[in-house]
Parts: C-alpha cells; sequence; structure tokens
C-alpha cells in the first residue's frame, strides 16, 4: 500500500472560498460568521472537484490513500480573532469528513486547529478531540507561525505550546508542523515561508528538550524538511556545538520528514542522510507546482517517481517509506483504513 | 589559486566587541558613541587573532586567500539609528583594512554597510564608495532583513533597495546577500536566520524583473543558497508556473552561490544541480560550525574537502569553482591581489 500523508484539499468547490470572503469581510466589519448552512456544497461538486484532480492522479502515479487536510494556504489564522478560526476551522474539517466519507478508500482526515495569534493553543484542544474522536480523523496540522509570516508568538518549544502536545499524546495522533497564509510580502508563500518554516521549527527542536516532557509526541516537518537535510552537517555541528544531543539520540525518535522535495537529486539527498525510518513518502498532489517538468516530462510532484528511480533504495526500504513508518508515525491510520474501507 | 569568497572576522580581539558593547549601552541612553580612538586594537593582537585561526586553517587546508568582512552576526542593523550604524560600520571596515595591510595574502577586503531598519539603502552609498574607492575592497555584505529576523522592510527587489545597487552597479563590485543578528526568538542566527534568509532572497528574485533594472548587478547567496539547490524542483516547477522565466534566463546570470554546505551529500547535490558557472568556493571560516566532525575526523567547514571529494568535478570545473568565478564576480579582486601581493 502506498500512503501519501501530504494532500490538501485545494481544488475545493468555489463556494468555499466565498464563504469564507464573506466571513472575513464580517469579521472586519465586526459581525459574526455567516451561518454555516450557507455553504450548500453537494456531494455531486465534491466528487466533481476530486475525480479529475486527486483521483485521477492517484490512479496515474499509483499511489492509493491520502491523508487528506484544507488547505493549508487557506487556514489564515492571522486573520480575525479566535471566533472566527474556531467557525472557519469546523467548516473546513467537516468538509474533509465529507470528502473521507465519499471516498473512504482514498482520503483518510487530517484536521486544521483553530489557531489564532497571542491564543492559547489549549484553545485547539476540543477541535482536535472532536476532529479525532468523533470524524475518525488520524492527525492535525500544527501552524508554528499563526501570525502569517511575521513570526511573533513563541517557538513550538515554548510550554505556551504544551496544551495542544498533551492532547496529542493523549490522543496518540502527531502533528505536522504546517504554515499557512504568508501576510509579509517579504516570503513568498510556496517559496519561501513553507521551506523556511521547516527549516526553523527543526533547529528550535534542536535548542530545546521538548521531546524529554513529551517523549509521545510525533511531529511531521514537510516539504522534504525544508532546509535541513541539505544542510544535514550544519545541524549536527550545531548540535554538537552548542552541546546538545545528537540528532538521532535528542530528535529523530519524534520528528519525521516527508518527501515533498520535487526533483531527483534533492529527493536522493533525502534518502541518503536522513534515516529511512524518519521519511514517510508524501507529495502535497496538488499544491505547490501543479505543471510539468519539460526537462523530465513528469509532473513535478510526483514524487513517487524519484522514488522509484533510485536503485539503492531495497525492497523493505521502499516498504518503510511508502507504508509502515506511516502506520507507526500515525497509530490510527491502520483502523481508519480497515473501518473505512470496510464501510465500503 | 583557491579563493574562499566567504570568511568573517569572528575571532576579533575582545576590545572590539567591549567597545560595540559601550557605543549600545550609550545609544540606549541617547548619548554619542564613545570616541573611535577608544578603540586601541594594537597590530599584534590583530596578528594574535588570526595567526593560530584563519591563518592556520588557511595553511592546513590548502587555501590561499579569504574574502574578509566583518562578523555578519555583529553588523546589528536592527540596533539603534542610523547614526549608530554609521560609525559602528566605520569602525569594523577600517579594521578589516588592517587586517588586509597585515597580511595582503591572504585577506581582501569585504565591507559591511551602515544599513538601518526603514533607512533608505541610499545611506550606504558613501560607505560602500569609502570602502571600495579608499581602502580597496572589493564587494559587500547587503543585509536582506535590517529588521533582524522581523522582516519588515520592503524585499530586495522593492525599488526602495534601487540607491545601493546602482552604486555596486556603478563601482562593479557584487554584493552577498547576509543577514546579521536575529533578535526573534524563533529563529536561530546560523541554524534558521542565516539559511531562510538565503532561501527568501531567492524567492524574490524569482518574482522580480531586478536584473532587467540592472543588468550589471551581481548578488551571491551564502550558505549554499539555503534550501534552494535542495528544492530546485520547486523553484524550477514555481517559475514556470508563475510565469516566470526559466532560472537560467531569469536569475543565473547574475545569482551565485557559495560552497558554505557542511556535508558531503549537501555538497554533491549543489555542484550536481546548479551549473557550475553559478557555485563559488566558499567556507564561512571560522564562523557557524567551529568543531570536527566526529563521522569524518575532519572540521565540518572544512568544505574544500568534499569538493575535492566529488570525483565528477573536473580539472576545469574545479577551476571555476575555487577561482575562476570568484575573478569573474569580483572584477577587481585580480587588481586587488597583484596590489596586495606586490605590495608584499
Amino acid at each position: 500500500m502506498i500512503i501519501d500523508v501530504h494532500g490538501h484539499f485545494t481544488t475545493a468547490p468555489p463556494k468555499l472560498n466565498a464563504w469564507r470572503a464573506r466571513q472575513v469581510a464580517l469579521m472586519e466589519d465586526h459581525r459574526p460568521s455567516p451561518p454555516v448552512d450557507e455553504l450548500d456544497i453537494t456531494d455531486d461538486e465534491i466528487r466533481a472537484s476530486l475525480e479529475p484532480a486527486q483521483l485521477r492522479l492517484q490512479r496515474e502515479r499509483g499511489t492509493d490513500v491520502a491523508l487528506f487536510s484544507p488547505t493549508a494556504g487557506g487556514m489564515g489564522h492571522h486573520i480575525g480573532v479566535a471566533e472566527t478560526s474556531r467557525v472557519w476551522s469546523e467548516v473546513v474539517n467537516d468538509l474533509i469528513f465529507r470528502v473521507c466519507t465519499l471516498f473512504p478508500e482514498n482520503f483518510v482526515g487530517v484536521c486544521q486547529l483553530p489557531q489564532t495569534p497571542g491564543v492559547s493553543p489549549a484553545n485547539c484542544v476540543d477541535e482536535l478531540e472532536r476532529c479525532v474522536n468523533e470524524l475518525g480523523f488520524v492527525g492535525c496540522n500544527l501552524n508554528p507561525d499563526p501570525t502569517g509570516g511575521f513570526w511573533r508568538d513563541p517557538p513550538i518549544t515554548d510550554p505556551y505550546w504544551y496544551p495542544i502536545y498533551e492532547k496529542l499524546v493523549e490522543l496518540d495522533v502527531p502533528a505536522m508542523l504546517h504554515v499557512s497564509g504568508s501576510a509579509n510580502r517579504n516570503f513568498h508563500l510556496t517559496g519561501s515561508h513553507y521551506i523556511n518554516a521547516d527549516t526553523a521549527v527543526f533547529m528550535q527542536l534542536i535548542l530545546s528538550d521538548l521531546f524529554k516532557t513529551f517523549p509521545g509526541l510525533r511531529l511531521v516537518i514537510p516539504h522534504g524538511g525544508g532546509a535541513v537535510p541539505y544542510h544535514w552537517g550544519r545541524y549536527r555541528g550545531l548540535a554538537q556545538d552548542l552541546g546538545r544531543p545528537t540528532l538521532e539520540e535528542g530528535l529523530l525518535h519524534n520528528v519525521f520528514f516527508d518527501t515533498c522535495v520535487y526533483g531527483q537529486s534533492g529527493m536522493e539527498l533525502l534518502t541518503r542522510v536522513v534515516p529511512l525510518e524518519n521519511v514517510i513518502f508524501a507529495s502535497e498532489m496538488i499544491g505547490a507546482v501543479r505543471t510539468i517538468d519539460p526537462e523530465s516530462g513528469a509532473y513535478f510532484d510526483d514524487t513517487k517517481r524519484y522514488l522509484d528511480a533510485i536503485p539503492e533504495l531495497s525492497v523493505a526500504d521502499r516498504q518503510l517509506i511508502f507504508e509502515d513508518n506511516a502506520l507507526r508515525v500515525y497509530p490510527r491510520l491502520g483502523a481508519a483504513l480497515e473501518r473505512q474501507r470496510g464501510s465500503h
């Protein structure tokens, strides 16, 4: 089985963004969110948004199932107040639940959290519980910079964040550390804000004893770990110079990298420097780069293709990357797949 | 000849930082900088700070000359006002000049600029001219985030920055885009602020026609280009999706990456994906990582060693990386070397 742990509903019916636009306009007017039942997306509209897109590409690329979450760039935690974020998160998580109900063999849910700058992540606990316990989701996206590119909240290793970690450990679900929109004109969304966040959180973790406090916490760093694998020697060296544990001892029981790296050389680097127990297949399809590479004739984000072309990876290595690591890091995934596929 | 284009005077005599500490304390009291002649560093103190450090390592590693600038983390553009930055930049640039005068075979000067958040880079033109025309420096470090990790000034592609680009082109010297200290606790200095800045500026350049306006402008991105070479496919794909020129057409006549990558796999990636005309030897020695890698038994930042161990690099390739690219990108370097070595 080939599990893609990083997919977003970037192709959601336009009604979704229209509802969000109304919500933001009302919020700017200090008025409450529009009624949720104004969002009358039909099952057929959901099917039509996925069939020629993620579902077609799953078939073409030979991947089986995607962990599916609301569009990361659309989480927009920096917009509005806590109530804005709460309502919006419920709306998009419910939509993901409908996707997983309509296509139980193809998608398993991962939720957005109702984060807000300066508001304790304790505020996210209820929605996380609802998504895991009631909707059957297997993980969440946790935004390390709810301020949208200005990085004014505390680092993810600060006790500020502990309430959400306690709940993650209790529910035994991991978080993917994934930022949302950039309101800072210095940072392009997918070209630098995403990648820089991945790099920043890894360095925060090097400096911290977070996993001594939360040995059961598991964090997935997307986009191939940002700059980290390329600068693996820098991070190994910094850990040593700063008197921190080695990366293996200090971080790699708890930190995992996805394979959203859109080139052969990058993928080879990732699988060469990072222990394969820490590499989890993902494509972010349909996401940051949507076109075909004229040099290879294949989609840039067809990350399976790059992995298939690495001869050093044994059958056992591929089993780890494509399936076993995902099932281990997302312990609720096995049961979710059985349940969803059994119900079909 | 082996030219290292990225070295900082990180081992400067402690009197330098003591003077700076006095300057900052006075500034916080709204008082002017201490007299520059209070900084009584002797030639012997300069020699003693370099001999067991950069000079020894140059000999041990077999590199010939380093482009040498004030400590990047110490530029501290976010501290104080324009006058603070002007005086401090003159102090440290003058110290670099003394280094180059004492060791004309080993060091060629690169200057710090007196940047200040919200103050036009036009304010840096005089110091750049002084360093190039009077002190014989061959380049400068330009900080793309004078706000110290908060990224509140405009992107480097904004006309805000044009006055300094005009002067760089007129003087025919390149800028290395190098941030300084991080006042943002989310960003570790050398572990994420540096690397993230490198990534951010590359993406800013993809989105802009800056080099149509300044075809003669040359920018060096340090630390192996941040995350860029690892995610080369992402950047190629983003350029295509956004309707921008290819990286080769749009950027690579003007943008160069140094080789400050502290591992064999990373260096192989860099030299495989980036055209070798755009790769310039550097080590950042003595800088971010100062110890020996227990796995290899060699210094993490002995970047020449990684290059030496890449068999695919021909003699001509190595000539480009170690010498020719530096002489081409820093056109005043050849004459500076002749002049300095002739004077010896």
